[in-house]
This record gives C-alpha cells, structure tokens and sequence, in this order.
C-alpha cells in the first residue's frame, strides 16, 4: 500500500487546528476568518467561518463553515457526558443545516466512509448501522409516513481494499440513482494532536477532499464531483507516532520555558526551530526505519462505540423533528 | 414489514427441486429440459439445462443452465470434506463460465445479497469478505498486475431495512460507473427440503429475480435490467415451519406406505391429497396464529461460515487462473 | 458428539408445561401444587410453587418455586415492550428473592452457561457481559463503595467443547475460592412449544439439572452440588423439528375439531392418539435420516440481545437497590 | 481505575531488553546469564538462561528460560511468513518443554489472559478460541483417543473489571479440580519498543508476575502460587506515549550522533542524560496532563488475529504429535 503523502507534513483535518497553527502562539486574528466560541458543561463548541480567499489561504482551508466540538472528559467514558453531547451535537447539526440554507424536507444520504476491519476507521460504518433510515417508506408507503421525518438513506461503501472500488464511485453511482437533496459523509481522521484523538468532532460543509482521513483516498465527496451538498463529519481517532514526538517536545519546551527559563539548555536545537523543523528532524529519524507508526489509543474500541453513538443519535435527532433530542439514545444500540 | 407472498406456496428456489415436482414420483423426463448427473465422494453435481419454452414452463423456470451441488455430509462440518467441495465447485464453476461463454478475460462484479446482522441471510457479505479483490490494482497499477488474474470487484449492497436503498439499485449505480463484464451474485435462499439447508449450492445464469431469497426482493438483478449477464449463487439456509411439517408428512407416508401400506388409515386425509393442498391445510392452521416462522439449524453461525468459505474459494480459484485449486482455502480467513 | 437423549421425549425445561401436560385438556387443578396467575399489559406471569412429594411427582418437577413471564408480543422486537418486560422482571426477581429467604447483602455469582460462538446458546454469555459487577471494589476499596448495591460477580465458563471441562467444574471451583451466598445461573433452554421460543422467560430455585438447557450438561448447578442456593433463569431459544410438527398436529387438531367434528377423517389415527405416541411416530419417520433438526427463528440474533438485555436490566435492578427499575436500560450496552 | 504504577519506569515485560539494558551499548557479557542466539528466514531466536542468583540480579528477571522470536516482517502481514513462524515457534516451544522437563504426557491448561473487549488485550482469549482441546475425549471415551495427542483444556478467565474476579483465582479454582500437569498462560505485553509491538513472542519458565502484561494483575500464576510449572507466552502489543517519545529521541541521538558529533548542540541535555532521566522527563511533561496514553498500532485488528493463529497453531502442533507442524495452519479458524 502507497503511502498517505499528504500525511508526511504538519497536516492535520481540522480546521480549528490549522487557524491556530496559522495564529501562532499570539494568537493574531486572521482577516477573513470569524470565529464564535461557547463552552458549557465541558463542551467547547467553535463555529469558524472563511468568509473568502484570503481567510481560506491564510489558514489552509476551503472557504465554508466549521464547527468543532471539543470535549476533552470524553476520554473517561462517561454515559451521561455522551449524551449531553449527542443533545449539544444534534442542536448545533440542526443550526448548521439552517445556516447553509437545508430545508427541513431536503432528503438525507448519509455515508460512512472507512474500513469496518480497522477499528479506528469504523466510525463511518458504525454510524451508518446506527442512523434512523426512512427512505424505505416513503418510496413503499409514502402516505403512511408520519409528520415529523425526512428522508434518509446510508451506505457504508467500504474501502479499496475491499471492494475494488473508490468509495466515491460507489456513492456517484447510488446518488445518480436516488437523488439526495444532501449527503452527510462520516470519516475518522488523523489528529496532530494527541489529546484531541477520539475528544473532537468537526462539521463542516466542504465536503471530503482527497487524502483527508485514514486511509488515502483519491476522489473527494465534494458537491463539485457530486452535484449536491455534501456535509463531513469527521473525527480524530489516530495519530502518527512522530506527531507524539513533535507534540510532547512542543509541550516540553512550555514546561520548562515556563519555569527556570533554560529550555535552550534541556532541549538543545529542538526548543527554537519551528515545529514543521522539528517534525521533519523526526521523521528524518523515523522513517527510513519503517517505524513512524499510525496509532490509536488501547481503548479504541469503547471509544469508537462510545463516538459513534453519539453521532447516530445527534443526526437521528436533528434531522427527524420527530425524535426527541433529549432521548436520542433510544434509537441507537 | 409486509409478508413475503411469494414463498406462500410449494414454492423453491432450486431448479432441481422444481423439476423433481414437475416430474413427480415416476421422474418421467420433460421435454426440453436436460439433465446430467454426476456423483463421487459424496457430492452429486446435477447440471440442468432449460432449453426452450416449453421446458421452462413445464418447471416454472426460466430458460438458462443451472448446477446444482448437494452435499449432504457438509452438516457434520468435515473441513477436509469443505476443501473437497470447494475444488469440485470451483471446476463447475469455470466450466459453467466457458459453457455460456464468458472469456478469461471478463472482468466480474461479486454481488454479496443479504443482511449482515442476520447470520442465516449473512452468506453474501461473508463470500465477499474473502474474495480476491483485485480492481484496485488494474485501476492503480495495471502494469504491474501478474499473468493469471482477472478484474474481481464486489460489494455487499445490504438491504432496504439498513440502507433505504433496494439492493438492486446500489447495484446498478456502481454497475453503470464500474461497466464490469459479469455480474456474480451470492444469496442465501428458503428451501422446500429440510434436508438441502446447508448442504446444497446452486449456480444459475438467469440473475435474481424478485421474491427470491430471503428477504423481499423488489426487484431482480438480471441482464435485462443490468445490461450485463448475472449468475446466481445461492444456498438454502431457512425453511418455513409448514415446510418442515410438510416435509415431515411426506415422510410419514413414503414411511407408513411402505410398510404396511395402511397410510391412510394412520394419517388420514393428509395421505391422499396433493403435496400443494396438504401446505394449504398446515397454513391454514398457522398463519393466523403468527407462527409458520421462518427457522435454521440452531448450528447456523458454523454453517454459514463453512459454506461462505467453500463458495468464496472456489470462486477464487474459479477466477483467478494463478489460484490453485488445491490450495484455494489459504486465500480466505 | 453424543445425541441428547433426554430430550427425546416430550420433555419440556418449563414448569409451566410440565404442569400444563399433567393437567390435560380440562386443566384440573393438581395435588401439591399451587399457582397464581396475573397479567398486564400482555405481560402474564404465573408463579407456580411445588409443595410436596406428590406435586412434584405429578408435574415430573422438583420441589420449589417457579415464576415464569410470558409475553407473546416480545417477537415483534418492540423496544418500549422490552423496557416494560425488563421492569416487571425485576420485580417478580426481587419478590422471589424474598420468597425464597434471600437477604439484601446475599453476595451474588451470576453463571452465564452456553456457547458464545452458537447465537441460540449464547443468552448466558450476553448476560454476563451486561451485568452490573461490583465485587471487585468490595475486594479492593471496600469502604468506598456507595449503600444500595451488593457484592455481585459474574463468569461464563464455556462448554466442555470449547474448553475441555464441564461448566460445573469452571463454577465450582469459582464458588469453592469466592464464596458467594448465592448463584444465578442463566440458561437457554429447548421449548416444547413453537410459540414459547423467545417469549417466555423462567425463575426457578432449583438450579441447573443434568441434561437440561441446549447442550448436554454431564453435572448440574444444584445446591446439593454447590453448597450454596441456585436460582436457574431460562429462556426457550431452540426447539426440534419433531416439536414443531407435533406441534402444528395438534393445532391442526383443535382447529379441525372445532369445526367440522370430522378431524378423524382429515388426520386419522394422528387425530386420536397421545401427544407422546404421535411424537414418537414423528420421531421414528424423522431420526433415522438424521433430520430431527433443532432449529431457531431465523431473527434469532436480534431476539437473543433483546432478551439478554432484559434479563441483565431486569436482574441489575433486582439485585441492586441504587439502579432505578425506570432506568434499568442505561446499564447495559 | 487505577494508574499501572509498575509500568512507570523503563520497564519491560521481555527478558531480551532487560539483559540489553542490562549490558549497554558495549553489549558486554553477564556472568549467570547465558545466551544462544539463532537467525534464519528473518526469524531470530535468542534463548536466554538466568543461572544463578547473580544473573537474576543484574538484569531484574527471575532465575529460569527465556526464549524470544524477533521477527520484524511480521509487520507487513505476509501469510507465508506467519506459517514459517508458528513452525518455528512449534519447535522451539518444543524444545523449551524438554529443556524444562516437561514429558509428553503431561496434562496442559492453557489460560488465554487478557480482556476480549479491549482489542489489543485479547491475544489470550483468541488463542483459546483455537487451540485443540482434547481433555473431554479423555474424560468422557479414554479409550477411544488416538495415539499422538495429550490432554488439554483451555479457559480465558476475563479481567477483573468483567467479572468482579481475580484472574488468577478462576484458575487456581479451575487448577484445583481439574489438576493439570502444566499451565501455560497468553498475555498481551506492553513493549519499551516500538518496532517490538507485534513482531516479538517471548517464551518463559517463570510464569506471570504481578503488574507484568497489559491491565493490572494483582495476583500472579507462579508455579509457587498453584503448585504447577507455569510457562507465559507474551506478544508485546501496545507501548506508552512516553515510551515513544523515549525510544525516538534515542533514535535522535544516534542518528545524529553518528553523523557530524554534534548531537548536544541539536538535542541539549536530552542527549546525554540516562534513559531512565530522560524517560521521567517526558513523563513530568505527560502524566500531569492526563496524556500519557497507552497506544497500539492503527491495524491492531488483523495484527492480532494473525498473531494469536501463530501462537495457537504452534502450540497445537508442539503439543500433540499427530497435529504435523507444517500443517498446523488447518488447525484454527
């Protein structure tokens, strides 16, 4: 298997992380870029905007909407924080349709990119076998629906390895066919940043891009290639083992920057080059030994059960009025 | 969910069956259909070939060529038997190929029907989870593919309940974006006989048609619909209850009429009436009770296993020339 | 592997029918033995008590008290009706508890039997993996744990194929080293009745006999054995092919009979004998060709994990005041 | 849950690193400790040998036999390979049983530790779900056991978080009934190296050590502990965060230690403190902030399955003589 090139610089899938990198440690707003932040309960929700070319080149971006929620508890297990988030992520979907301008009728495919092997990369098909489908009905009985649904669809298409096919040929192929008014893709993503693995969730009406998430995909599931919105879901569940390294030695050198003020001295060259340096000092190391693993927390598959839940029920949720955001989690298993 | 109707009558899946009941006891031949026997080492291979109008009315079959394997020792779950199997079906099958001339070089979609969550109905996603997969490299590298494969993708379209979507429509999206040469189609079907389930393999050029299998098929995947061939492979795993009863009757009276030949005095009119009216009578009784349930052999989980594996190395070494029919199980888990 | 013989009468694991067939068609009340019957909802519960010598050997049961749950509707896989079953459950559990001289702090050792790799014998495994463990902190932290829970554990120790030792050795030797107050063993049974499968859930205090359940249990879970009470929990998952036919005769029977009076006529001598001489002629037709299939609805996965997570909700809330019966559910996955 | 306080320094389950540790970079030799070491096939196997008290002392491990297969290729999952390396690991485990004076009638019960949930912690109970067990055929038909096996039973005893039980005390219990001549236990490790992590497979006479493995054992299986011999086959599967960091900036210093000579300048302090300095370093940067996590490779899943076929293959094979070693494969699923 080739390797995910795109992967091999400070890359990351949020965009949150890519407007920080692009801020600096200052923290300097970007022309271009708005941001609203809300945090309650342990939820960090943040809804960036890039309005236009210059905000989108600043950052690295598609110029569109972003939402990113950030819940670091989340790594503890707690039931009852998973379903305050579903009712937070359910409420902030809904807001997000609203402000891209989807009607409440628009019918929904959901896809869940990823390889249902790979426990990291399940989260797309997990999702998919959890999500309130309805299409059915309203093709076979379509007066006997009730008030209070849209219609929704999913597949799982799988991955090249698999099936031989691009996931994007497959889902070309089923819209050409059914027609969505949206779809809604699910991919698990690599992190820059250890402490965000399996603690974040970002929305965001770009589409999937080619070489985003695990896995290398080569055609996007963009509205150019699709002719209908297409909304990701993403969230990271890996990281490369250099990101590890170049993530501890930044926060090695806030450690001990904050305290004696000899950083220089502890950590040599690795304090004062830039972190793009540093990663490639690291992987100069690495790679030629084969040993810059993808890796992903022990407990990957609570985890990733835990997350997809969460997101099943947030959708369930904000795309059928029917279904109580407040009891989302009865219609998932 | 509605029920399936057409399983409401002495109804089968197999060619083989249909012609036994068109025959009757006497097993007087039909015009225009023929038939070829050949049994060794336990497995009877029965090639059947519908030939014109007459034939096809005459068994309530269409027109095309069907192989049937019947294994009845494949219940002790024998894995040196498995191997066996494997090799006989994967000759009959790359036979079958020439015999109704598709080429070497046909590229081929491996179409796995049926639900994964249910294991009876789970034959078709098993047999494309160990297929040799190969698209991707023809597509990616094709240069540097090796002599004796072939273009193998497949996909396992799930069913209406999961996705929204008919199977047949997924199907033919990634038909007409993929344009492959033959369509092969894996399913578990209902069976007549209670001794076929587990034990019996069918392959058919006529497609799937609606209403076979598990499950309530809308809408068939043949070659009038797809534009390209479509064999059928399918394995009995469920019966009806009423199947089982009558099934059962019908031994009771080849058993009790040998005898003493007082049948009727034992089973009264239950001995004397048409195979079609006795089911009538045993629906009669159960269908408003809710209970002609749908059963399989309470080993299903190994069966389905061990048959998924047969049928997916013998389509693998059927394929692909560099597949060596002894050794096709090391291709599969 | 060895036929289970035992089986192979009208045999039945539920009291209730044990009770049902001594009483015949009038339904005579029996010597020795008492019993209560309350329904709601759709939910009928009886609770059968064998008083006496003679009860017990009227009803072929030993001497003990027997609850059972039926709730025809529990096929339709209705989530609200699951909760609903998994409340009255804890309730009957928790009374019979009391009944039977259970005291609140009886420390408890859940035995989940069967085969997690057979889905109709893998109830007792399900259960185990969503029960609510507590024993470990009162090993390790005793002074932390909160009032309203008791000390549970819980094993599923495999069948003597998977691991080469009787599940009564795996428990005794558990029993011999932790010294529980109580077991609970959970089991799947084989029904007697087609409609019974999946629908009908069994409290009794006499624990696990030789024979009994799916499998062929070589030594029982009795207090005789264990040194210690054992409350058995059964539900049927399987029934023979033979069973199923006996069956449908008599339904055939009774509907026959109510109409016409002519039932002789339709099914002659399978109208007028015995239950047990018409099964034995089932019996004598089927088992020579090895067709005495045990067989299981063909939606048996779903059925097996709804069941398990009443039976697990139902005995979480039994077993620990702190979990709430309303919100039983939230324990389990 | 409680912190693996013993997995916070630079310790390590494998013998092999605790002698390199032992020895430094001069790889000087360790009087007590002797070593053979043997490499064919990218298969390399050190048999190591604790003498004497002295020996024990310098590289921290109980006096007894260590045998270790390194084989880093297993990485890339070539099936080929696995087979060539449970043959290897068959003969090997054979030896180690003669060495050690084991005889081939010697009764085994394999104990697969570890929790079947946590994927990287499931080696154990994998490789009990494919051994061949044959201990029921001696109890229930002994003279009916072909010449060539020997008796063996095998049980995953679940974590303490499952069942609310000490691992070690369902053994004992199972150990105390059933009174096997040998016990040999599977654990997944955790590794000071990355490019250990499923490539390496440790032998040893010493059994399971408290704290050793992934999880918190409390209690270990020491021949002491249940008056058997106990032999632990360990894989290595998951590493700490601060672990990587560790490994990569010894990597840092050699790389560019073996270059210009001017590691100092690049990398400071980091570059000639101890290991074991260097490792509290990043652990005073990590554990405050909750992110030292315990991490396994993105492709955990197939790793383990091909591992644990490894191990269960090769036992199989060296522990019945009628299973050939070069068929062992046939063996597991």
């Amino acid at each position: 298997m080739e390797p995910d090139l795109q992967l091999y610089s400070v890359r990351t899938d949020l965009a949150l992380e890519a407007k920080e990198m692009a801020q600096g440690p200052q923290r300097t707003p970007i022309p271009g870029v708005n941001e609203e932040v809300e945090e309650s309960d342990g939820i960090k929700v943040t809804r960036l905007g890039v309005a236009n070319a210059a905000g989108s080149q600043a950052i690295g971006r598609a110029i569109g909407n972003y939402v990113t929620l950030e819940v670091p508890a989340l790594r503890n297990g707690d039931t009852g924080l998973q379903q305050k988030v579903a009712e937070v992520f359910a409420r902030e979907f809904e807001d997000f349709l609203t402000r891209i301008g989807i009607g409440k009728d628009a019918s929904v495919l959901i896809v869940g990119l990823g390889n249902w092997n790979v426990t990291p990369d399940s989260l797309g098909p997990l999702v998919v076998e959890n999500a309130l489908i309805t299409r059915q009905f309203y093709e076979l009985v379509p007066d006997q629906v009730s008030p209070g649904y849209r219609k929704v669809s999913a597949i799982a298409p799988g991955v090249l390895g698999l099936t031989g096919i691009e996931s994007s040929e497959v889902v070309q192929g089923i819209v050409d066919r059914t027609k969505p008014d949206l779809i809604i893709a699910i991919d698990a993503l690599a992190s820059r940043s250890l402490e965000r693995i399996n603690t974040t969730i970002q929305i965001a009406d770009i589409g999937i891009h080619p070489g985003s998430g695990i896995g290398n995909k080569r055609r996007g599931l963009t509205q150019e290639i699709l002719g209908v919105p297409c909304i990701a879901i993403g969230v990271p569940t890996v990281c490369y083992a250099s990101t590890i390294v170049n993530n501890v030695l930044e926060m090695m050198k806030n450690h001990f920057g904050q305290g004696a003020g000899h950083t220089k001295e502890i950590m040599g060259m690795l304090d004062d080059i830039s972190e793009q340096e540093r990663l490639s000092l690291v992987k100069e190391v690495l790679e030629p030994l084969g040993h810059d693993l993808i890796v992903t927390p022990k407990e990957i598959d609570e985890f990733i059960e835990g997350i997809a839940n969460i997101v099943a029920s947030g959708l369930n949720a904000a795309l059928h009025d029917a279904v109580d955001p407040e009891n989302v989690g009865a219609y998932t298993h």
